[in-house]
């Protein structure tokens, strides 16, 4: 079981599988553990600079392992939907911008989870879904997400009819930042993840931190937090060197 | 004036029909009494699974009744627009979705209509404008609501342009989900409709009102609303058919 | 110093101009005091019914004066972030609707001030970014104004990446509202500034009032501060006779 979710690291980048491949990347109780398990201790390590997640075999995920949920009583329900609940968690509070990188398809919490990522490249192919309509499980969960990714309209018109919706319509809509080609998906996943990487994590983690508490707050707010910020940013050591090497290659 | 708008049902689709042809189905303090009493209805009754509102002759609608507005002192006023807010918490609190069908013109609080509906279907020669301002009442309400469905400066350009905007941005800016050839509207708002009646009333019900409540959440109550809800619902008997079913299937 | 900034007034328009054309438009503390000034007074005189800001020379604007950042030490940093607070909220407050005029680049503060401004029209050749992360200053203050325009992931994307955006997919993303060529630039801002000065400056400050407060309330709560206004607003002179004008025209 434990190696549902395969972690590594290639220079500053942790890379995240989803390991059911058979199971179409089913994300059982076990493995939202691991998965939320592996977020923490890439947080606490601080090794790596940027994350990707990605599916093992023919897709990202299918969503929550149904036959699971089948079986639940209360109890294991709580234990799954809380385990999926500290992903997500874990997802936002990484210090460590967080990339999906999508293939096959993604439905229902398995979308949740590519709309919950910071950012997503996804291959041309690949299909998209709020499917849980479909056996009666109303996507709550990725409904949040996706509705925060994408027009209201759109993710009504996703939650209620359970369809499929392509890549390019997921790019145009706001749901991935990037299309590409299968055969490039890993290679253009890894430019963006090593386009981040450049830069510290310190201002990375900052950034992110700032960039969902600024987006829950009024906009005058959300302009004192930015100013009060931005002064003592200004005056750190990482930015008056940041600022010098630019200024001396202009 | 009690067939100021008509209602009909086909299988377990409400069908409400503004019915002012004449008048390009100018909102007027009545009909808009009367859809709002419709719209109670049809939550009250709950034969319906889906409700659809079209518009007679012409076009969807050209908004409120200037001639009647012009004539109105404030208790007129005040009486027409609790009566269009009665309509929208109508829409809103309704157990089932909410489709517009649209051709023609939908023009300021015509315009809302649409934008207040949980999805929208357009024929492809139809236009939007929030239009008010070009007879000096601001659309303070549609403004609501289309700022709920498009980006900020490009509901602030309709609102204060009072521009018309083709069915095509319509549907590239999220305030409709999908645009049609006119001989096609009728029959494409259906197969939305019935797509959506393939479910239970409750599994809507409750999607609808989640729907909605946690887009006014922060992420976190969000997730955390969702997450509740979702422990309970995935215990039903409705869910454990429906996954059933779907597992057999396979 | 007294004229990094220009002002004029053309007909009912003011026009502001970015004027250090050698620094592509820096915004140094004291240009930022010169423009909150200019904002202010406008609003206070109210002689204009739509301001324009533009940059003069090649570009809108490369952002923060960095070699200013650079040299400042806290109490500096203070005044100049607490300078672009003041012309963020000076815009947001003016009663006239601001329209941005963008050519050449619009990055970092730059962007910010695009994303600010009610409006913006932008040539086709004109690029946008959050550079500030290239030199270790992140864009916060930006990511304010961006992420309240565009997507949470496309602003995430900019904010994080650095990297340049086209006229065009500011434009298809929200983040403008029309992109024309470089020569016809000036002339179609100035349309749509004119379109908005055929309205009386009390309905547009009414109107742009409303659309930023409601932003933030949640739904019902704009539902009913739109029904109050409308309610008042319905009633006044000007509505009464733009709507008699309207109806006799038919």
């Amino acid at each position: 079981m434990e190696n549902e979710v395969i972690y590594e690291e290639r220079e500053e980048i942790g890379i995240i599988t989803l390991n059911r491949p058979e199971k179409r990347n089913a994300l059982s109780k076990s493995m939202l553990s691991q998965l939320a398990d592996i977020l923490h201790k890439i947080a606490d390590e601080r090794r790596v600079k940027v994350a990707i997640i990605k599916g093992a075999g023919k897709c990202f995920s299918s969503g929550h392992d149904l036959k699971e949920v089948l079986n639940s009583d209360l109890h294991d329900a709580e234990e799954t939907f809380e385990n999926i609940k500290r992903v997500m968690i874990a997802i936002r509070e990484a210090p460590q911008p967080v990339i999906a990188q999508v293939h096959g398809y993604a439905l229902a919490a398995g979308c949740q989870l590519v709309a919950a990522c910071d950012l997503a490249v996804a291959s041309e192919e690949t299909k998209f879904a709020l499917s849980g309509i479909n056996v009666g499980l109303f996507c709550f969960t990725p409904t949040v997400f996706v509705s925060r990714n994408i027009s209201a309209k759109r993710a009504f018109e996703m939650a209620f009819t359970g369809e499929m919706i392509t890549a390019q319509e997921a790019l145009e809509w706001g749901l991935v930042n990037k299309v590409v080609p299968k055969e490039k998906l890993e290679e253009e996943t890894m430019a963006l993840a090593k386009k981040l990487a450049r830069h510290s994590l310190s201002v990375l983690e900052t950034g992110k931190k700032f960039f969902y508490r600024q987006l829950d707050l009024d906009w005058e707010n959300a302009l004192e937090y930015a100013t009060k910020t931005i002064i003592l940013w200004s005056q750190t050591e990482e930015v008056k060197k940041g600022i010098m090497a630019f200024l001396e290659k202009k």
